[in-house]
């Protein structure tokens, strides 16, 4: 079994992000978001800016009828509630009945037992993308299992996030190493990465190349952001305004200058 | 009858923002809000910065004593969830009981039956102002009513947003088109719209002028700093700082010069 | 029994300022953070800018597991609902068991009989911080007493902001006036003080040298800002930056300087 997946090619990546980039700010696609109260403005703001239309009820009673209304679900961990946890209970089935992709971010399941379990109960329903860092993945995996090795058990993509990003399906591979420190020191950038990758799965026809446009976008806008920014504060400001006026050629030069 | 109401003169309006604004700024009212947790940021921040003292909880328990300490409530139907309803089900008598100015704004009650009902029962108590988009007002007026309309059959005045901003009692009615593009790119602005409402009803004698002085004053802030953004991350911290030192003079050029 | 406690020395506070916050940097502490939504993502941004790392959960089946994961509690009880307040109650008895320091912020504890009540029972279960405005210190310790007389009567350590901030441990007392106006017009401020003071407690092996140490560096935080900002937008921002960036020649320099 191979355990490191093949590079994909670099300019095919690029073309495949500024793409599905312009096809979000054209189609500007609903995407349903259930996340935790911490995470939520920025994740609203990071799809508004890219283009997308986040919705975030996690109001049981009406969960199904925004998740049918949108194109993709986006399943986050971070302090996960009771009424949150039902809502999830039932997003999930009905974008598997509806055919929506939908993303899971498993937020500190290394460190509550039974945050573990309903992730592994998750991860069983096969989410289109697993969005998590590596103490997360190595929670879920198992000791010594690399993020190839659990897209091929679950059947999933694999977006893998730490000083170095990978995306793999078990067979396919990217990785780019564009972050900055500074996205550490801001709260809920990650669970922001996951809501933006919600947004390209809502307009790709493929789940790999979906995260690989999310992932180039994503740290793409951190790096034009790290560039000018004197700390988190105006980190998170500039970030957001790179992520709205990001254009394809810039984001080709970025990931090629690195 | 009429279905567009006539225009209310424009010195009159900008006269009415500033004299309202400066009172906001000298007495500090509180305002309860009501409101998702995704708008709560935001909203609270625009009513500081415009002069007021937001306060938030949604606990049944505790919401009389808030309202009643306040001097106007805003109830905000986004990501409802039932701890709020049920707030909501004991904060609108008290208001009425005490004679405090309540607004409304029915967040999303296109996209969920419950929603829609729950917003139609507290229509039907006659909110001080409804403050919400075309798309909701259609939801709840019925195909083909303007807001002039459904102003008269509630007693209600209705402030409703989108490319021109508009402000009806059914029968005296306000224009105006100063909105940013960018306004639309930064989650729960339109939510923060409706808690800056509340603090210009907290002082004002009149609900229509209130309305008219809060979407003057956002929608100036919105100008202010749309000429100077990057984006919407720089926007929204241009929007605040706009909006805690904007000047009467300043307010009325911008309406004016449009 | 003395009533103004007497000054601690300026360069030692200074020091020990310093000191505690190249600590905070260098060791990241967890920190466990039970706090309204609207106090969420400012409470986490400050502790990520001064090299904490936050954690937020309030569910109470998980809370125990994160307070033991973590160097210091925070209880903050504004926005109280029934499930932070079961999570409250679990939470505060597993960081005693475990020796972790805790803080108790009763935010707007005047406000509500209930709040007042659940906020006392909280006092005899001794905080090794409580950090209060003065209306809420009067509502807890009673009329004419002041916060050094509340900290000997539960053996905790008060910082009492305001105008003049202050720390007292009932025999020795520090004060501190370097705060902006601006920090009033920002939204949970002072649950972000609350949260870093927090941080600070992870780090100090002395509740009162927490509290010095984390007020002098909010303060001077807030000092450097206020010299930039525009108003409350670019001030929150200042503000994430100068926590981020400052050196501790810097914050002695405004501490002596005024």
């Amino acid at each position: 079994m191979r355990t490191t997946p093949e590079d994909f090619p670099l300019e095919q990546a690029i073309a495949i992000a500024g793409t599905l980039l312009a096809r979000l700010r054209r189609e500007r696609p609903a995407v349903h978001v259930l996340t935790s109260p911490v995470a939520m403005p920025l994740s609203a703001n990071v799809l508004l800016a890219a283009g997308a239309e986040p919705s975030l009820t996690s109001r049981p009673e009406v969960v199904e009828e925004f998740v049918i209304a949108s194109r993709a679900l986006v399943v986050n961990l971070g302090m996960l509630d009771a009424d949150r946890e039902t809502a999830i209970e039932r997003a999930v089935p009905a974008a598997l009945a509806h055919g929506r992709p939908w993303l899971l971010d498993p937020v500190k399941v290394d460190q509550a037992g039974k945050r573990r379990r309903f992730a592994l109960d998750l991860l069983h329903r096969q989410p289109t993308v697993l969005r998590a860092n590596h103490a997360e993945i190595a929670c879920l995996a198992g000791a010594g299992q690399e993020p190839g090795a659990l897209a091929r058990a679950f059947g999933t993509v694999v977006l893998a996030t730490g000083t170095v990003d990978q995306v793999t399906d078990g067979s396919r591979g990217f990785r780019i190493g564009l972050g900055s420190p500074l996205m550490q020191r801001v709260t809920a950038m990650g669970c922001a990465l996951s809501a933006l990758t919600g947004g390209f799965l809502a307009v790709a026809g493929d789940a790999f190349e979906a995260a690989i446009g999310a992932i180039i976008t994503f740290d793409v806008a951190g790096d034009m952001a790290a560039g000018e920014a004197r700390g988190p504060g105006s980190f998170k400001i500039a970030f957001l305004d790179a992520l709205y006026g990001l254009s394809p050629d810039e984001l080709g030069r970025r990931v090629r200058g690195k």
